[in-house]
């Protein structure tokens, strides 16, 4: 690898493109050229990254000459065409998508976690875990190092920007409907409101909560559960760890929440787990509810770190905590761990 | 008890007993007068209740007087000093506040839970559980009758209206501030535009979810979370019930969800679990997600049941179902329980 790889951002006009350019000129830069990718639509738009502004190119074989290291940020099937596309050009791939987290020979990586995983990529592509699962890996990942995770249950509130471009612009335009009415007291009214048109959701998601998201699988759960199980399971290299998981989008534009009850090995104690998130690599303890400290979207938005709150030892169980942690879905939840992952991969000695 | 008894509604003009009027004009019609009494701010206002108006008289003991029922829907201190006096005066009271909760010579009473505690009432107060435990206790109740329930993990997302008429009006306000706006991307952003009123809440709740209600309690709980946990067990007779609750605020009007995982005494079938909740009284089963059937509050809202859906076993437990709950906080949550209680009482044999 060249001393100043060249990098490319394939998707770089999307939801998580935005806040990866946004990113790549904050923080320290080990890039040489930087090439922005995207669908022939937005060919020849200009973006601005380190202070440039540079042009978006179509995605294409070609696009990938001299590229060192590929970020997809496109959707599953754009990603499961093209990464190979560009790993048989020469570069290594880290996918955001959903398309190769489930292959055995692709790894799955989330620095703080399991750095290690992302050397061995027979594949040439290194993946990076979904949203909901990256809101609370990096802070479950400390205290299993502890304590040893021995089952997990948990409840999600996520944001629409989760849903990309097409969920922020579906919530802001349902919002401007309700926003200064009554709605919101009777039956339907809400629906009628903001009309058939639900975007990338299957109800209303203004003045509601919806307790789906991605589509349906067996027995009854959603691929986004599923997904959160499987990759928690694979980060943490613990495949058969029980997790029991509800996902809820809720009327937020940017950061995911979760609730957490994590049964460990042993008996826990909450002045450790503190000690532990208040040293833990990438985790923000903000745990005084007295004070009025605890984790919000609204405070996390735009911020680097998991946020956890809401400390408690369960009161029946001396071997379970709760936790209620925040992340920004845009960031940790998908830009950042693929700018991490980048970098890792670009610090390997040659 | 006469007849056709002497009603009274203490409480008249709030969230809950704006509701409670509603009701009161659509179900079977067994009483006699219809009192309406709130604070003296009130008085002299005509309110209307089963198609006629009624005037507002001021709380006082001879408000009292005739009274054989009196359904109390006002703060938790004002409930605590005037019940006892409604009670010198003859009538039974039905509180819907957090005042008698916890004694145990006051009857916590769901009626398609347990009916018959109403009877016990030594102080000649029965109360009503808080809306929270209301949302899921009915279909955690049919489910508890024939699977023994054993353990109990659960989230909660929970409307502004669960705070009273301010706390419609602060996310009401709030909303008006931030639609059609750019806000909720950047740190701090909906904070600074909404301002430091936020009401009944610690934080803005428009585009944003708030892991707090109620006061703090020893170790990280709020008063919230205790309520659920005590008057669920209350309410099933499980003295000992492990329960391990968060509750979480959302930009929601009116209805409370629930994300409920409970463990059972033995293995539990989907399949019997559905035919439980689809004859409960009081439940409706609304499950069916591939076509896109599952509760959300926007379809809930001014509907009596207990909604349930994502009903699915633990993967990992055969022992443990998962479930996702809707329910009215203003009409099973707290109006609809109160005239349920009310009408049990009414209906004893003399
Ligand atoms: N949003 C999140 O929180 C999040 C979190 C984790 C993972 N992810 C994953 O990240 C990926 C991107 O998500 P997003 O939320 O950023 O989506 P988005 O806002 O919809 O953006 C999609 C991006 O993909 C590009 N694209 C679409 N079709 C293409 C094609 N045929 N050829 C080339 N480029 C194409 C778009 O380019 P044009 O602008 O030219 O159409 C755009 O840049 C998805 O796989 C998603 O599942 C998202
Ligand atoms: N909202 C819910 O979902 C819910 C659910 C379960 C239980 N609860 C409980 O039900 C009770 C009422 O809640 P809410 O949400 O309806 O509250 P709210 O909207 O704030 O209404 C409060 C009511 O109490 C009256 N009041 C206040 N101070 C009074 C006083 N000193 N003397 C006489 N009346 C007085 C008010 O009368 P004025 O209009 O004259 O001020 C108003 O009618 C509370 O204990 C609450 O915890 C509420």
């Amino acid at each position: 690898m060249t001393v100043r790889p060249t990098l490319a951002v394939v998707g770089a006009t999307g939801a998580v493109g935005t806040v990866l350019l946004r990113l790549l000129s904050q923080r320290a830069d080990i890039w040489g050229d930087i090439r922005l990718i995207a669908s022939p639509r937005s060919a020849g738009r200009k973006l601005a990254v380190r202070g440039e502004e540079v042009e978006v190119v179509a995605l294409s074989e070609a696009a990938f000459d001299g590229v060192d290291i590929a970020l997809f940020d496109v959707p599953d099937e754009v990603a499961a065409q093209w990464a190979p596309v560009a790993v048989a050009r020469g570069a290594v791939v880290v996918d955001n998508s959903g398309a190769f987290r489930r292959e055995p020979d692709v790894p799955l990586v989330v620095p703080e976690v399991n750095p290690y995983a992302a050397r061995r990529r027979p594949r040439g592509i290194v993946a990076s875990p979904n949203c909901t699962t990256l809101s609370m890996i990096v802070a479950l990942g400390a205290l299993h190092a502890e304590f040893g995770l021995r089952d997990l249950v948990a409840s999600s509130y996520q944001a629409v920007s989760g849903a990309g471009r097409a969920g922020v612009e579906t919530l802001r335009r349902q919002l401007s409907l309700v926003a200064g009415t009554e709605l919101g007291t009777g039956p339907g009214d809400v629906r009628r409101a903001v009309g058939d048109d639900t975007g990338p959701f299957p109800e209303p998601v203004a003045l509601n909560v919806v307790p789906w998201a991605g589509t349906p699988c067996d027995d009854g759960w959603s691929s986004e559960e599923m997904k959160v199980r499987e990759e928690t399971r694979r980060v943490l290299g613990l495949p058969r760890l029980p997790v029991a998981v509800t996902c809820v989008r809720v009327p937020v534009v940017t950061v995911h929440s979760v609730t957490v009850h994590a049964r460990f090995e042993n008996e826990v104690t909450v002045d450790r787990a503190r000690e532990i998130l208040a040293t833990a690599p990438g985790v923000v303890l903000c745990d005084d509810p007295a004070a009025g400290e605890f984790p919000t979207p609204a405070d996390v938005v735009g911020t680097d770190p998991t946020w956890v709150g809401r400390l408690r030892r369960a009161l029946d169980d001396p071997t379970a905590l709760e936790l209620f942690v925040c992340g920004d879905n845009l960031r940790k939840g998908s830009a950042l761990n693929t700018a991490q992952i980048a970098e890792l991969v670009a610090g390997e000695p040659v």
